[in-house]
């Protein structure tokens, strides 16, 4: 095995680029608060402002559109707190929020505290078996509870098994009600084309440390008409929707990682789709029994449609395994990949997204996600497949272990 | 008059330190999600772990007590918003916030919009010419209405006029009655000694860039038995209270700032107030007219007691002027201060701060605030005497101009 290391796991973060670790730098090295209105103040907005141009610039939206936040997390609080309790305040009726069953927990979590808290009912839309959202099943909710709906939020490719959502589609169905739809991009920009108004979408996330920026910074697009109450008050900061001294340096560095990962976007995707191409080819040779989960790669790099997942992504199910204990040995032999996502690694649960997708309990324990980035090798996969044969033999003879996942009663 | 630039707004954001931004790059330069399992993870995890031991040390709290976040501002609203929701969880009676009439807008803000959104109501508490709290008023408000009441937040020192709280005797009323205490310590950490155990506070915010740290990274120090709920909700990340993904760069280089700061506090608050201590007198001689806002600066730096202003921190009216006026003089003589608040800053209101302390509206508008830092000198100092006479002599002639603070009708 080998003894370098392969990191797989650009899903959960991804290397902060040289160019965007510069304009960090550079930028910290002067002092100004943004807000301050002496030289030294104006010298530090302008370069924010320039930071939202090209960040605009390169996502389709305009300036006046960026909401800079501390990260994607922020921003999808934002988006869900803030549409719900922009909306309701114009209309009391609008208490629902629709959102797929397969979203991250910034989504999901901000809706579920609502509904704990101010009174939001939440509905969850079903996906299919490659965790497509079930366009019937939106349609038939905005009918029966339209008048409702305070937004609507559905990713616009998940994190764990890379599936493309339909988003042109919820809008399109969304709208003829007139109810806004949020999008959570985090994973999407970078690695496939995103153009915010294009999409039709009145927001979108997107952060920084997924795409060659830094942690800590990230953005919400959100088209002006859109209502929207802020989740952090104060200083009243980005149009008073996002209080907090701005962070010149993080959002110089994040426009500089977003505008390199969207104008490599069409070269990295082809050559992402490859390398991940030549993983899921190996990790099926070296155990036939790996289930690919989310939808199968198809050559779709260059017809001009979206692709039906993302190409950094690849996904598998490990029968008779522990997720858990492939990435502790994967990791003993140098190859770092995921469960799912980092945000719920060590719960002890199986996959909402897996399970949404109808995949039994104990197969979702079995999950491994692989996840390539912009400094991807070739080494990288052939380090995991040299490993991942034996690695899988061992985790298999070791077995399931009983977990609390299934001591709760499980299937 | 002079071309260099005297940088004489510490207090808005001060320079980040050399060995703050080393360790940033060098967290930077290595990939890992600290939520991650893998080695990457781990790692980083061990660096945030380790910042936040160090960062304990420094303020006198436990490790377990530190919730970072993405500065002062997230802080202050996760105090206000979590405090209240948490206590409202447990008795509903506790609706009521008790907040000093010259908090910042991140503590008041929150509290207002608690106010709109979720039932509570404010009690502003009145302070005294000098902008120290009232503590009789407190008192009173807590026979009065101690059940009903949340929290208390009064900040450690005023960010304005410098304004050093009795905090501790804060801690001692509300305690007596069960109610837990808040305290913004943003001003305070590295201009004079903090510490959080022995303050006696149940929650303190402190933030990285007013003290040589990165901006967007700041921490609430929390009890454990505090009940606080999260404002970000997702990933679960700080123990559920903060979710996002943890900022390992900007949070190690905010605990070496920390570190630093209040290693070197006890000297660095005798030269700042030997520097503040000309500054005030430069002032006076140069305007005889300029009152000084905020406590007599006295010799306490040596006593063991607490100052009763920030070392670092005068603040002038000037009769007949505006504010504005003054500050673009200023920068064009080259020497950048601040109206107040940076977060308020263009707002064409005056302090609240000062009228709070009962200065006149018309006075108040020709406020202007100094405050030094740790690479200021004294010819930083020297700068502004060189050039406040004409300044203050070209913006007196000037004159007030009606603006739309008086236009709401003003006195």
């Amino acid at each position: 095995m080998t003894t370098g290391s392969a990191y797989l796991d650009h899903a959960a973060t991804t290397p902060m680029s040289p160019a965007a670790l510069a304009a960090f730098v550079a930028e910290a090295g002067r002092t100004g608060n943004a807000s301050s209105l002496h030289s030294a103040g104006r010298a530090a907005r302008r370069s924010v402002e320039e930071a939202r141009e090209s960040l605009a610039a390169a996502l389709g939206a305009r300036p006046s559109e960026v909401l800079f936040t501390a990260g994607g997390t922020e921003a999808d609080n934002l988006a869900i707190k803030g549409v719900f309790w922009g909306r309701r305040r114009t209309d009391p009726r609008r208490t629902r929020i629709l959102v797929s069953a397969v979203e991250h927990h910034a989504v999901l979590d901000p809706a579920f505290w609502l509904a704990g808290h101010a009174g939001a009912e939440i509905t969850l839309l079903p996906v299919d078996g490659e965790g497509r959202l079930d366009l019937a099943a939106l349609r038939a909710e905005l009918a029966a509870h339209a008048d409702e709906v305070a937004l609507v939020s559905v990713m616009w490719a998940n994190n764990e098994v890379g599936t493309v959502q339909p988003v042109r589609d919820v809008v399109r169905l969304a709208h003829q009600h007139g109810i806004p739809v949020h999008t959570d991009a985090v994973q999407a920009v970078g690695q496939v084309e995103v153009d915010f108004a294009a999409s039709g979408v009145d927001a979108l996330t997107v952060t920084g440390h997924k795409l060659g920026g830094p942690l800590g910074v990230g953005a919400l697009l959100a088209r002006r008409d859109l209502p929207l109450e802020a989740v952090l008050h104060g200083g009243g900061q980005e149009r008073g929707v996002r209080s907090g001294t701005l962070d010149a340096p993080a959002i110089r560095a994040f426009a500089v990682a977003v505008a390199d990962a969207v104008d490599q976007q069409p070269e990295r995707a082809v050559a992402l789709a490859a390398l991940r191409d030549a993983l899921v080819a190996g990790v099926r040779r070296a155990d036939p029994e790996a289930v690919l989960r989310g939808p199968e790669p198809r050559a779709d790099g260059g017809a001009g449609g979206a692709p039906a997942r993302l190409p950094g992504n690849a996904h598998f199910t490990f029968p008779g395994t522990e997720g858990d204990s492939l990435l502790y040995l994967l990791d003993s032999a140098g190859v770092q990949a995921s469960t799912g996502s980092a945000c719920q690694a060590g719960v002890p649960q199986p996959s909402h997204v897996l399970l949404a997708m109808g995949v039994p309990e104990l197969d979702a324990r079995g999950a491994l996600r692989f996840t390539l980035g912009a400094t991807s090798t070739r080494d990288d996969v052939d380090a995991l497949l040299a490993a991942l044969g034996q690695v899988v033999e061992r985790a298999r003879a070791a077995g399931l272990v009983s977990g609390p996942a299934l001591a709760g009663g499980g299937s």
